[in-house]
């Protein structure tokens, strides 16, 4: 077989792996964690259905593909848990240096592409990267306030851990920040999510 | 909350569901049995990086959109296997309904934008569709081929039925079907897909 055609069943052959990385998120009915090649291929979905709510306007077809690629990483990097402060120092060198490993593996032309795609995402500058990312933060909250918000309560996550990653959902999108913020509001209503201290209401 | 953005919410929480439809094929590696929306996001990936090869020009964004979402009946029509026969013949009947219930979550566009493109997959004839097609096919062959073919084995599959379904790969590309009809070849002559007959030699 073409070199070229190897180098790119061999990808996707790898990138599998990502249907074994799990993350802390529970699928919606309280199932199993939810692994990253769901939340991709949820938030590609997510991302064309909701579109007319991007601050700006965007490529749809380069947010999907960055939605679906954005934590091919992790199948080097593991997943760093959105509150794991600890986790989150290390994260972008574990990350780095996972994306040259995995990409390498496509022809230089299609590595290239999928690493600045990845870079973008990652730098959250353009309107995809900041729609995309509103997708990353939407989708766990949906799935997490669906099941009652068992994952804020597991890991006693605060309202300003919450508002501190839903701030990147205004970004890209304000009115789809209404909804998270609406979402968190209840949740801190209702216990779920810790407020920021005993004397502040919402 | 707006209706609309109401509606499309709905829709979003419900094809969480298809987290938990598995298929036959197994995950490389000999892992568990893959669900469909963990297929559906390889297809859409696989689409990207392998488009070169296709018959005809395609319009990508819809192709990823259509591997995105081809699967989305089965929430309520359940995945039916490729070599299942009898499943076979009231596969249509069966994902026809579940489509009019699902889509039906959606505001009125988005419900017949994404009935409209489930439509054109299952027709198959545009290129955009027959392309999907070759990525819904080789998708599994490549898992199956990585696992020792395990899953032709345990169902003891025949050639026969193997390129029934590779020939739609054909139509959406002739390089593809040439990638799948090798790995075939090599499967049949180490035993794991049963020959036509005990005459027919590859």
């Amino acid at each position: 077989m073409d070199e070229r055609l190897q180098k790119q069943l061999d990808f996707i052959l790898e990138i599998d792996k990502e249907k074994n990385i799990f993350r802390q998120t529970h699928l919606s009915g309280h199932g199993r964690r939810e692994n990253d090649a769901e939340h991709a291929w949820h938030m590609a979905i997510m991302a064309y259905l909701l579109r007319e709510y991007a601050n700006e306007p965007v490529e749809i077809g380069r947010v999907m593909l960055m939605c679906l690629i954005h934590d091919i990483v992790e199948i080097e990097a593991g997943d760093t848990y959105a509150y794991d402060e600890a986790g989150l120092k290390t994260q972008k060198a574990r990350e780095d240096a996972a994306k040259e490993k995995i990409y390498s593996l496509l022809p230089e032309d299609q590595r290239g592409e999928l690493i600045a795609l990845f870079d973008e995402f990652e730098a959250n500058e353009t309107p995809e990267a900041r729609y995309a990312h509103a997708m990353d933060n939407l989708q766990p909250l949906l799935l997490n306030d669906s099941n009652g918000g068992g994952d804020w309560t597991g890991h006693q996550v605060t309202a300003e851990q919450v508002y501190r990653r839903q701030s990147k959902t205004a970004l890209g999108s304000r009115t789809l920040f209404e909804v998270s913020d609406a979402i968190i509001r209840k949740n801190i209503r209702e216990g779920r999510i810790r407020p920021y201290s005993e004397e502040q209401k919402f």
